[in-house]
Parts: structure tokens; C-alpha cells; sequence
């Protein structure tokens, strides 16, 4: 058993999901959960996702922080005085360098124990009543380790996240935070701006009315957290711009085959859309 | 019952579950399947979609034009002639202004036995295999009544679309086409260019590699057919282009937002957005 001992800070979706796959993995001993919301994690340690409830993390050997971004600051400076030597810090942020760039201030010296991580998954759900061991199965789990970290370190998270069934893969911040905001942030601000202008018509009832299957699933992403979107289009504003402008340049550059009526071009698109997507689904760029 | 004979043209998985749900409902006597695919109107007639395959439509009482709207002008081309009096003809077209001058220029005179309808429904499988009673059940159909239609014929088609299980609703065929270029037509235009975009890059297999849940829904109707959503986009390329180009200003007006980091102000339009498409999935605008 690699952590004896492991510490979650924000026993959520997330977090609660991490703690019950590495036990179902028998990758841990006991799991410390730790946050500011007492009844669901009183929720988390009823229904075995911790063990016990506490604030002193000063025996974990692994310590998950699955807060939203925004607190770990805060988080990360409460961490700091009681990190043990040898013991290691990874996280669930949706962006990194603002990630890196807080765990610095925080934990000083101690950044060596500090490894990154951006696990792919979520659901609309969230909680520890939403948690599950198989949350991570199958899923990707970006790592951006830093200059400071030892291999042995980045392994022995790797390995944790790992143990809970995710597809681990590395890059630096600066990448990650590219690739993601292409991929990622970039869409939700799309559905975000396609359902506020909907809603902002003088006809969005009846708008609404008819809107079917595509626009539900077009849109989605829409019903996601704006506090998390908020802090995540901030966090990665450089990117997400470079990526809106492209795209923005992409429907203009669409726009006079539409104008023209040039069916042949749109139908080229669309089948080369289609075909990438294809492509995707079938697992290509696994 | 209403309706002694149908047929429909085109018994794919609209036309085909159009003829099931009729079935089921008792509506209809004999169907009669039309159409050019042999192999498929064949599997029709082994499932019991259709009882008879033939072009000879001088019998039926109610026609469903269900191909692709491009081949219109041919069908009705072919249908007018044999057009009996009192006989009516819909259709299942996803624009409805150039269903409408097709029809004209096919029917002519007989054109007040056509009532334009438009099923809001639809799935990625197609063929008449997709073919079920219960397709239509619970969605919107929306007819475009023309000037010439007597009450007692669009009453009829709606009453057929009813027993389909739709939810039938009427408004005029440029109203139908400006409702949905902003929920439809422009969502699908988005989705092609999204991934059309991601797939253009010299990293696409990396992008398209970390790509997760939120953008496969996004993206979901950027597999949808290049032909059909070609012929969408040119014939109902005025109001798409109203839609496309507030979308763009949509996109510009929150470019400061991101750029800016201004938090306050993402969180108040996401938390906007995700508020109406709550209340949108709720029910409210049923």
C-alpha cells in the first residue's frame, strides 16, 4: 500500500470520488477528509468515502485538493506549516499555471512536494453524495510537473491517480492550459453566449419553445458552475482569448459561404467536421 | 378512421415511424411505401412499416413527403398529377419558405392540398431499421398553413401529426424559418466549426485527444448529415446570417469580459444563462 495515510481537502464530486477509488484500489489506508461544509462531510464519512474528519494533515502521506481554485490560497498557505517531509500535495484544478503560481506563494520551499494535476471528469452533479469509485475509469489525468519535483515523486502520484482507474498523461502548465482552453473553456464560453443571447430576445419563449435535442446538448455545458467558469476564464484568459479570436475568424470566414449560398464548400465542412468527429469517437486519438 | 390510405415518399426514419405511429394510433388504413431504395422499402414492407410498395399515390387520401427537401421538386413533381381531389399532401422539411415555393411551382393549382409541416425530431441513425411508432411522441411539429389551405385541411393534417403524439403548433413558413436558424440552424453551423476548427490545427490529435464529455456533446450535431444541413444553411441562409452575425457580436461584447478579467461580469452572464436553460429544461416553455 503506497499512502498510508491520505488527506482530502474538499470532499466533493472530486475529491469524494478520488478517496473512494483508491480504497476500492486498496491503494490507501485511511482517508482524512477535510472542509468547511461539516454536513456533507459528515455525509462523506457516513457513507465510507473518509474515515475521519479533521483538519490536522500533519500524518498524511498523499494530500488531494479538490476545492475550487479560488480558495487554494488559502488552502495551500493552511497546508504549508504541517506538510510532513516526503509526504506530497496534488490537486484537481482545471487550469494549471494559476495553480503553479499559487502553490509557489504558498508553500515556499516546500514546492518540491507539490505535484500538479488536472483530472478530466466531472458531471453536472456534484457533492459527496455524487461521488463514485469509478468517476476516473477510463478518464484522462493531465500531471504538469514542476522543475522542483523529484521522479519518484511525480511516479508516486501518477501511480495514485493511477490506482483510480485514469489514463495519466503529462505536459507542462503552459500546455496544458493551450490544449484546455481549445478544447475545454473555449466551448463552454460558446454555449454560455449561444443560451444568454437566446434568453436575451424579445422572443426567447417562444425561442425556447422549439428548441429541441441539439440545442439541449449543444448547450449543456451552460447549466455548468459560473463561479468555476468565472474563475477558469480569468485564470486562463491568454489562451481562451487566442482560441475565441480564431474562432470568431473561423465564422467569418464561413460566413460568405453561407452568404453566397456556396453548397459545395459548406458540405466539404461539414463532411470534414463530421469525419474528424468520427474519427475522434472511434477512439483515434486515444 | 381519417385517413383510408397514405403514402409516404421517402420511408426513412421519419417517414417510416410517421406510418408506425399512424398504425399504432388506428388513423390510417393501408400505407403505401414510395421512394427509390429498393432494399430499404423492401425492410420496410418485412417490418410492416408499409403494406405495399409502388409510385402510384392516385389512391391516397394523405401523402408525407419525407426525403431530403433537394428532391422535392422532382416528388412533387410527380405527385401533382396524380393528385386526387380532397387528397392532402404534408411534408417533414426543416426549412419551410423554399418547401413552400417548391411546392408551388410542383403543385399549382393543387396547391391548397399541401400544408407544409416541420416534425421536431430527429435522431443521428436514419433508414426506415430506425423507423418507431414513438419518435414523434411528446415532440413539436410546427405547420406553416398557407393562405389557400381551408380550415378542414390543415385541421386534418394536424389531426394526423396529433395522432403521431406531437405536440402541434402553426406559425407562417418565414416566422418558422427566423425561429430556427437562432435555436437550430445556427447550433449546428457553430458545432461544424468548432470542430472543423480543432481538426485544422497541427495539433488536432493532441486537442482531440484531451477532448472530454462537455465537448462531445457540444459537438454531437457536427455529425449530423453534410448534404441535409448543406441544404439547410443555403436555403434558409438570410435569417442563418442574422443569427450568425449576432452571435459573432455576442462574442465580441464578451471578448472585454475575458480580456479584462473582469470575473464579476462572466459570472453574472454564465449564472444568467445557465438560469434560463434551467428554467428551459424545467418545463417552463413547454
Amino acid at each position: 500500500m503506497r499512502f498510508a495515510k491520505v488527506a482530502v481537502v474538499g470532499v466533493g464530486l472530486i475529491g469524494g470520488s478520488f478517496a473512494l477509488a483508491l480504497k476500492a484500489a486498496r491503494a490507501c489506508g485511511e482517508v482524512l477528509g477535510v472542509g468547511r461544509g461539516a454536513a456533507n462531510l459528515e455525509l462523506a464519512r457516513s457513507k465510507g468515502i473518509v474515515d475521519a474528519v479533521g483538519a490536522d494533515i500533519a500524518d498524511a502521506d498523499l494530500i488531494l485538493v479538490a476545492t475550487p481554485v479560488a480558495q487554494y490560497p488559502r488552502v495551500l498557505a493552511a497546508i504549508a506549516p504541517r506538510l510532513k517531509p516526503g509526504a506530497l500535495v496534488t490537486d484537481a484544478g482545471s487550469t494549471k499555471r494559476d495553480v503553479v503560481a499559487a502553490a509557489r506563494a504558498a508553500l515556499g520551499a516546500k514546492i518540491a512536494q507539490f505535484v500538479p494535476a488536472h483530472p478530466v471528469a466531472g458531471a453536472e452533479r456534484s457533492g459527496a453524495a455524487a461521488a463514485s469509485a469509478e468517476l476516473f475509469r477510463g478518464k484522462r489525468v493531465v500531471l504538469t510537473p514542476l522543475p522542483e519535483n523529484a521522479d519518484g515523486a511525480v511516479q508516486a502520484v501518477e501511480e495514485a491517480w493511477r490506482a483510480c482507474g485514469a489514463r495519466v498523461g503529462r505536459m507542462s502548465a503552459e500546455e496544458h492550459d493551450a490544449v484546455f482552453a481549445a478544447v475545454s473553456h473555449l466551448p463552454h464560453l460558446l454555449a454560455y453566449a449561444l443560451v444568454h443571447e437566446v434568453a436575451s430576445r424579445g422572443n426567447s419563449a417562444q425561442l425556447f419553445g422549439y428548441a429541441a435535442g441539439g440545442f439541449r446538448d449543444f448547450t449543456r455545458i451552460a447549466s455548468s458552475h459560473p463561479e468555476m467558469w468565472r474563475d477558469i476564464c480569468t485564470a486562463n484568459r491568454d489562451h481562451l482569448l487566442v482560441e475565441l479570436d480564431r474562432y470568431v475568424a473561423k465564422l467569418r470566414a464561413m460566413r460568405p459561404l453561407v452568404e453566397g449560398g456556396d453548397g459545395a464548400a459548406l458540405e466539404k465542412l461539414f463532411g470534414a467536421a463530421r469525419a474528424a468527429r468520427q474519427r475522434w469517437l472511434s477512439g483515434d486519438y486515444e
